[in-house]
């Protein structure tokens, strides 16, 4: 059986620390895992410049609420599910993501968990859901007799991406097309789709 | 992460092949798993069936998009997906599930699959998705970090209701309440989303 796994930011939502930087005015929160590879760093880094500005994560699912979905995501979205079952497979915080995924109609999402402090609200921890998450996701999907058809847009896309049923670059990055020049790449939801469509 | 795990036939839908037998009046499709625990035998059984009476898989789904879900169901589960993620896992036939998933608004489903003759539009055979399917379901899932909260109302569900994170019976029979009274049982979407609240 067929399931259609979509990472999240850049391929239905906007990256959310960018905009999240930008919606606070705190420059330091632009830096992503581009910048910085090492995952773990990264958030330590986020979550001590959250504590420095005593953000809760109230007051970041505020600014959370304000963002919206990328234009046609949630009628690409719509349209999927009537063709595949689908799964968002994601590695931001399902207290970030929720705002977000009643704007797309609240798809099935696998990510991680912010660990808060009930008291004050801060967030003091987070929980990655597995190693590799999104090629350790797709694995235990095929372990159940799932065949994931996968779609994303960064480098920890391409494990899942490349050891699917099939796997797709979504509006990723020239280098990244350049690295796989085997992957199909789009830039738009109805070719997406279509290509979705085709390798059931 | 949570995930509720929700059995399809019986808890979100009627029983499709009752439901069926009845549309059609033909009675011997009412045999279940309660009769013939053997279900390779007892597919078949109805396949067989199916095709005595010339029955392509578009009469079929003509007859299932008769079907609607259980009363109140849509409505529990648009209210679920804002507390958890789900994913219902059935051991129906994704051709047959379809109508009725258009009317539950496409949740994510695991199930299994019908080989259709192309030419002739005959089921000549069905796929199943693993051994165990309920149980290999969510040990899958367990095994990429998320933990499944699970609910069903026959044997075949109890794999996934006692190893799970927390498992339920939903408008179960009186037998397998008294097989297993360590299993809260209830007959109520109000009460079974609000168990799934708490055991998250």
């Amino acid at each position: 059986m067929n399931v259609a796994c979509l990472d999240l930011e850049g391929v239905l939502v906007p990256e959310i620390w960018i905009e999240f930087a930008e919606a606070t005015g705190i420059p330091e929160l632009r830096k992503t895992t581009r910048d910085e590879p090492d995952y773990d760093k990264l958030m330590k880094y986020r979550l001590d410049i959250l504590r420095e500005h005593e953000m809760t994560l109230a007051d970041i699912q505020k600014v959370i609420s304000t963002m919206d979905p990328l234009p046609g995501a949630r009628e690409f979205l719509d349209e999927l599910k009537k063709e595949a079952q689908v799964i968002v497979v994601s590695d931001t915080f399902e207290q970030f993501a929720a705002p977000l995924m009643a704007k797309l109609g609240y798809p099935t999402l696998f990510c991680n968990s912010l660990v808060v402090d009930e008291a004050t609200g801060m967030i003091v921890d987070y929980k990655m859901r597995c190693e590799q998450s999104k090629l350790t996701t797709i694995r235990s999907l095929q372990a159940c007799g799932m065949e994931p058809i996968c779609t994303g847009d960064s480098h920890n896309d391409l494990g899942m991406i490349l050891n699917g049923k099939a796997g797709f670059l979504f509006r990723s990055t020239d280098a990244i097309k350049a690295e796989h020049p085997e992957v199909p790449a789009f830039d738009e939801y109805s070719d997406l789709l279509q290509a979705i469509k085709e390798a059931r």
